[in-house]
This record gives C-alpha cells, sequence and structure tokens, in this order.
C-alpha cells in the first residue's frame, strides 16, 4: 500500500476533461490539488492521499476554470440599464454621462466585487479587464477570489498633459511592485481603441508594452462606423493603422474585432494578436458578427469574452459558448463547424495562450496552477450524458456550476461563495440602483 | 376591514409582468389563485385574502408561465447522442435508427417524463409537442402536472393503409374523450412535413381538422433542401402547396419556418398560422436564420419553441428569448428590434394565440388559469434590476425559476419539483443511457 501524502484538496470521481495539448478526457479521475498547484492526476484508486478537504465529483464534470478574456467589472452595477440602443448612443446617451456622474473608489470597488462573486459561480476562474482605478478592482478579484489582469483604459480625453502619456507604463509596473505578493492579481495596457486614443499615445503604449514586456488589450473594429472612421482619418485599414503603430507586433487582445477583410486578418495571423469573440455583445448591440472561420482558417487564436455586463446583460461564459458554437455553424452552414470540445478550447486554453499564461494555466495538467471548474451533471438537464464536452458547451448552463478552486483555494463551494457575502453584495447592489437611477433623471 | 375570502394560493409582493393586451406592469402587486384560476390581482395590502398557500415573491418578477410551442418530450434521452451532423444525416443515421430500436410504451413514458420535469424546472408551464404514443406522452405530463397539447407524428410510413389514414381524426378524437377529466392535456392533429405525407394523407388531414375544429402542428421549411424538394415534386413553394391542400386555412402552428419568402409570408399572413421559432436548433443544425422582421411586418403571429432536446441539447426557452432577442437584432443590424417585451410576448400571449387558447391563458388576467412562473432576481446575476422585461430575456435564466404554478397547483416550490422524484428521474436516465449507448454499436 502506498504511503498517504497530505494534500490541500482531493476532487474524486470526475470526468476530468484536461484541454491539454491532447485533449485527454479522463473518466473516473481524481485531481489532487496542493500549495494552488495541480499535484497530481490519477485514476481513482491508483493512489492515496490524505485531504484536508474532499470533493466528491461522481457525475462532475472536471475542467480548467473558464477564462473570460475581456470585461469591464464595474460596469456591473449598469446591467440593463439601458438596452436595444446602438453603441455610440449607448456610451454617449447612458454610460458615458452616468460614469461621469457617479464613478469614484467605493463604486468601482462595490461593482466589481459584484461582478467577481458573479464571475465564479459562473465557473470562471480568471478575467482580462479594462476600466479605470486599478488598485478598486484589483482588491475586489482579491477579495473575492477571482484572479485578473486588469488595464487602466487609456482614453485621449483622460490623458491631461503629456507627462500623463509617458507615465503610461510606470503605472502598470508600479501597480504590479504594489501586488507583488498577490497570486492574483496582474496588470497591462489597455489603449481603449483606435478611435478614443491620439496617434502619439498609442505610439507610446507600444514603446512602454515593448520596453517592459507588457499585454496590452484594446477594442477592435467593434463597428462599421469606426472602421471607416480609421480609413479616412488615418487612410488605412485599422489592422493596418495597428501594424503602423508597432503595437501589432507586440502580444495583445483584441476585443471584438468583427469588421475585419481578410488581408486583415491574414496580417493578424503573423502576428501575436488573440482575438476576444463577445458574440452575445455584438449581437445586442447590434454590432456583428466576426468572421470565425476565417481566423480559424488564417490560424489566429481566438478565445471568448462576455465584454461588461452591461452590454450583455449576464457574464455568463457557458451560455457565450452555447451561442457562439451555434452562430457559427448557422453563419459557416455546416453544423460539423467548432464542435464543443474545440469551443470549449477558446474559454479554456487559447485565452489562456492570449494572455500569455499557457505555461501556468488554460488546461489540467500535473504543475499548473489549481484553477477549476467542477461542473455538477447530476441534473435534468445534464442527463443522460454521452459526451461531456457536448454537455458543457450545449446543454449544463452555468446553473450547473457546483465548485469553483482558484490558485488552489475553494472559491466556491457547493454553489455557495466563500470568500464574499453573497447577501451583502445583493444589498449594496440595490442601495446602488437607487443612486443610479436618481442620477438617471 | 374587508373579510377574508378563503383561496388556494397566494402570491405576495412581486413584480407581476401581466402580458396582457396593455402589457401592464404592477409592482408590490400579489396574485390569488383559487380553483385553478386567478381570482384577483391586486396592490398588496388593498384585499385581503386567507391562503392555504403562500408564496413570498418580493424581489420576484411574476410572469405568465412560458409555452413551449414545439416540442418531442419522448426524445429527452437523446440529449447529445450525435452533435455537429445536418439534419438529415442526424435524423437517417442516428436518431431513426434508433427509435426503430428502441421506442416503446416505457421509453417513451420515461423520457417525456424527464422532460415534462425539465420544462417545469425552466419555467415552461405548457407544451405543444409531436411524436408517437398520444397516452404515454399525456400520463407523463400529467404525472408531472405540465400542460400538453399532443400530436401523434403522422408519417406516410407508418400509414399502413388507407383505413388507418382515415382513422387519423377518429384517433383525436379517442384521445380527447379518454382524458376528457384531464385538465392538463389535450390532443390535436400533427402531420409531420409535407416530405413526410403523401398528398392524400395531408389533404386528409386537412379534411379532419376542419371538420372537427381540430389545430394542427407541422415541420415547415426546415431546410432549403425541402425546398427544393417540394418545388421539384409539386411544382410550388411549400406554402402554396400547403394552401392548395386545404390546410393553410386552418388554424395551425408551422415550426422553424426558416426559408419562406416574402409571397410566402404574405400568404401566410392571411390566414390563421402561427411560426414557431427554434433558434437554437436552427443555428445547431446550420438549418439557417427564419426571416423574424418579415414575419413581423407582415403580421404573421410568431412563437417560440426548444424543439426536441435531441438538437438543441437543453429545454431552456429563457435561453431561446435571450438568443432570439439578441441575434435578430444583429441580422437587422437594428439593436431596437425586438425589445425585451416584446420577445416575452412570443413566449406568452403569441403562444397561447397559436394554440388556440388565447380565452385561457398566456397571460396573467383575472379569470384565466393560473399558469404562472416567478422567477426570483434577488441574485447576482439579477441585480440591480432597473427593468424587469430586461432580465427575464438578458440576465436572470433559467437557474432564477423558483415557482412554477400549473392550473392553480404548485408544481415547483422553492426550485423542487412538488409531483415527480427527480432523483428517480435521474436514476431511469442512467439506466436508459447504458441501452441507448449499446443499440448505437
Amino acid at each position: 500500500m502506498a504511503s498517504e501524502k497530505n494534500v490541500g484538496l482531493l476532487i474524486t470521481g470526475g470526468t476530468v476533461l484536461c484541454m491539454d495539448a491532447d485533449l485527454r478526457t479522463l473518466e473516473n479521475h481524481s485531481v489532487a490539488v496542493d500549495k494552488g498547484k495541480i499535484l497530481d492526476i490519477f485514476p481513482d484508486g491508483s493512489a492515496v492521499y490524505q485531504a484536508r478537504e474532499t470533493l466528491n465529483a461522481a457525475d462532475c464534470i472536471v475542467m480548467p476554470g473558464l477564462i473570460n478574456a475581456h470585461t469591464h467589472l464595474p460596469m456591473t452595477y449598469f446591467r440593463g440599464l439601458a438596452d436595444d440602443l446602438p453603441l455610440q448612443a449607448w456610451l454617449n446617451d447612458y454610460i458615458w454621462p452616468l460614469e461621469a456622474k457617479l464613478l469614484d473608489r467605493d463604486f468601482i470597488r462595490a461593482s466589481a466585487l459584484h461582478g467577481a462573486a458573479e464571475m465564479i459561480k459562473n465557473g470562471i476562474t480568471q478575467i482580462h479587464d479594462m476600466y479605470f482605478d486599478m488598485p478598486s478592482i484589483a482588491d475586489a478579484c482579491s477579495q473575492a477570489g477571482l484572479r485578473a489582469i486588469i488595464g487602466e483604459a487609456v482614453i485621449e480625453a483622460r490623458l491631461s498633459d503629456p507627462a500623463s502619456r509617458k507615465a503610461l507604463g510606470t503605472k502598470v509596473l508600479e501597480m504590479r511592485r504594489r501586488y507583488w505578493d498577490d497570486p492574483l492579481v496582474d496588470f497591462d495596457l489597455a489603449p481603449h481603441s483606435l478611435y478614443a486614443c491620439s496617434q502619439a499615445t498609442l505610439e507610446q503604449c507600444a514603446q512602454v508594452a515593448s520596453e517592459h514586456g507588457i499585454l496590452s488589450h484594446t477594442h477592435l473594429s467593434e463597428t462599421k462606423n469606426e472602421v471607416e472612421q480609421c480609413l479616412a482619418q488615418h487612410g488605412k485599414k485599422p489592422v493596418f493603422y495597428l501594424s503602423d503603430l508597432g503595437l501589432l507586433a507586440l502580444p495583445a487582445v483584441y476585443a471584438h474585432a468583427i469588421w475585419v477583410d481578410e488581408d486583415e486578418i491574414a496580417l493578424l495571423a503573423e502576428n501575436p494578436a488573440s482575438i476576444a469573440v463577445c458574440t452575445e455583445c455584438n449581437l445586442k448591440l447590434a454590432s456583428g458578427i466576426l468572421p470565425l472561420s476565417s481566423y480559424l482558417k488564417h490560424g489566429v487564436n481566438v478565445c471568448l469574452a462576455t465584454d461588461g455586463v452591461a452590454s450583455n446583460n449576464n457574464l455568463d461564459l457557458l451560455a457565450e459558448l452555447d451561442v457562439t458554437a451555434k452562430l457559427h455553424k448557422a453563419i459557416n452552414e455546416d453544423p460539423a463547424f467548432l464542435p464543443a470540445q474545440q469551443a470549449l478550447g477558446m474559454a479554456t486554453r487559447n485565452a489562456a495562450k492570449a494572455l500569455g499564461i499557457s505555461d501556468k494555466r488554460g488546461s489540467l495538467e500535473v504543475g499548473k496552477d489549481a484553477d477549476i471548474t467542477v461542473l455538477d451533471a447530476c441534473c435534468l438537464n445534464g442527463q443522460p450524458l454521452y459526451n461531456p464536452y457536448s454537455h458543457v458547451v450545449y446543454a449544463l448552463g452555468a446553473r450547473s456550476v457546483r465548485d469553483v478552486v482558484i490558485n488552489g483555494e475553494l472559491v466556491l463551494r457547493q454553489g455557495n461563495l466563500t470568500k464574499v457575502d453573497e447577501a451583502e453584495i445583493i444589498a449594496s447592489a440595490k442601495q446602488y440602483q437607487t443612486k443610479i437611477k436618481a442620477a438617471l433623471h
């Protein structure tokens, strides 16, 4: 008999979807977690561990935590505030005026905490966020136990002088130093979009990102209008403009990227660029449907995102998976397009690649960070079960998210958040709702 | 002080979405239910009832039960069995051979019971089903407490002789007599499709439906291929063929109806025809996206459906609402297209109209049947709440379905089914899964 090793957490008897390079599917396997890492993945009964906590995952699907590659966490309090509007009207008439009136540290912290808790309940273990006030977002994520890479949105109107433009890089490095001991949060550079930043600012971003090896995060070609504007102002298509700026050569996540042509996609494929596909938001704002099959054909790395809740109006990445996989079958007139397993890859391993963290996350492998989502398939909508990938994408839904482990810590246990008080978060949302309603008038 | 009246059920303090002709939204209102009907809807505190059971619906949305206008309940056991295939391959290579091998009364009854329970958990109070063996489906729905209009699929291959064709009407009437005392189930005529029935059979259906005032239920123009086939065989487009057969003049629900042109839509609008929109199934099988805006422009009654779970792979009508509302904004390049309130109408009042039961269901009004769904918005994904319709369509999801009342009876209480044992249903699904897997090889 093997001697018993002590570990922090044992997840036993599940169907493990590794989402590793071989896309291994391991039935009746257990996962041993210790010191924030995956220590072992083994057939039930083949190894013996003494765990401080054991999760029985019989009838469950155990998979890498979902990674949400483009979010605006502090906008959670704007959920469903103004629907059925085009992007620019929604921004100009509602979101931006409200932000100008209401945003302060407390608002951002509280709204971000709500969003972070909601992400976890939806099986999401890491987000890639862009907004204002990085420390408040970082503190909120850290409090809920959610991983995040956070970027301060760089918007020309907020850069008061050349010095503040110069300070862009310093700010990211300063944040990294400040949160050095926090394993959950990291920071990047977030030039908001080509239309919201001057050429000088974008060039400065490229220089800073290159100098310090910082990931960048940008909205790209979300509407036809912004593409036309880019052509008119810069005489070239957005991706070619990005190339001239020096940004395209650097690792970056581009959100939306709907209105791109084949030449632009080919150019993206030659660079360390990833696309964060925001299907539901793009449909809801009628922004359009991105050419996913072209991206895949050219080998561009595509991942998945909810965008901010205000334009969605949920943070349900499993629903994004479902809609994205189905929609693009119809668009491509091919029911075999984007099978469930490949779709799940977008929300796990591809997203980790996009964020430059493939060595640590995006798959369940020994030595990687223990960021794990457990879905309970022992429910009416989970039975019978012939193919676990199919169920993750098409059948189970967010209500099946039972447990979530982030950095080895159980942050959701049997559907209950362990690090924050859900009732308090809801009470805070109700208080802010009253303030926001008042500010609307 | 008013004297206290005794009632069966009181739902207090909710936001009531009546979905009546005036689309009234009543905050802090209560609904009194007695003898299967809605007895009163009143501002909290303005009336006094003594109820056998009271549901506190503070922070909840109280709305008409969802109506799923096109389903195949006994196919629930085929969930996720074979994905990523075109409709005809999926039917010919998987579904039909399995049906031939496996279908018997027990299978149909058990699989239908599973589906019925799942429908209720998703906030659905009535379905419109088409399959084989009407009594088994009726018994399953009755057992779970779900309302259903059930039609035996009329398929040429199953009609052995002219006598069986003649018996089509008799069968429906016989079922109606047999279940006369059951308020939950009713029956209609379900000529499967134009391609699966001969002209003589379809004409016989029209005659029977006309003679006895029976609703009919047919798959229409789901694929391009079947439209071409109709043109080749009958020299006319499907809707014109329907018209010649005499079917179009009669009340009917047509499922899918994707590949129709403007002339056909105009003709549908002149007749008592309703379209059951099956968005997720149509996307998943890459069948196509129906011209919803044309239907609305011509005033055709459109409702919503999940189709069978085997091609979806869930029975979540709230998800269909979300995807349908979002998708057609993008297709129409108009974010104001199909606002949430109008979308919800498709799954409630429009569906009741389609099924010919507008006088009894589809809205919350005094005197109507008490078919009610209560969604709990006191959850992370339900807060803040500015617009209840927006939350029903875009934010809450099926996990927020807390209580379901059908015919005045509480069939789902606090998320728990009251009339059937969920664990038993799941155990049965697992047993059949083994049989089905074996039959696949």
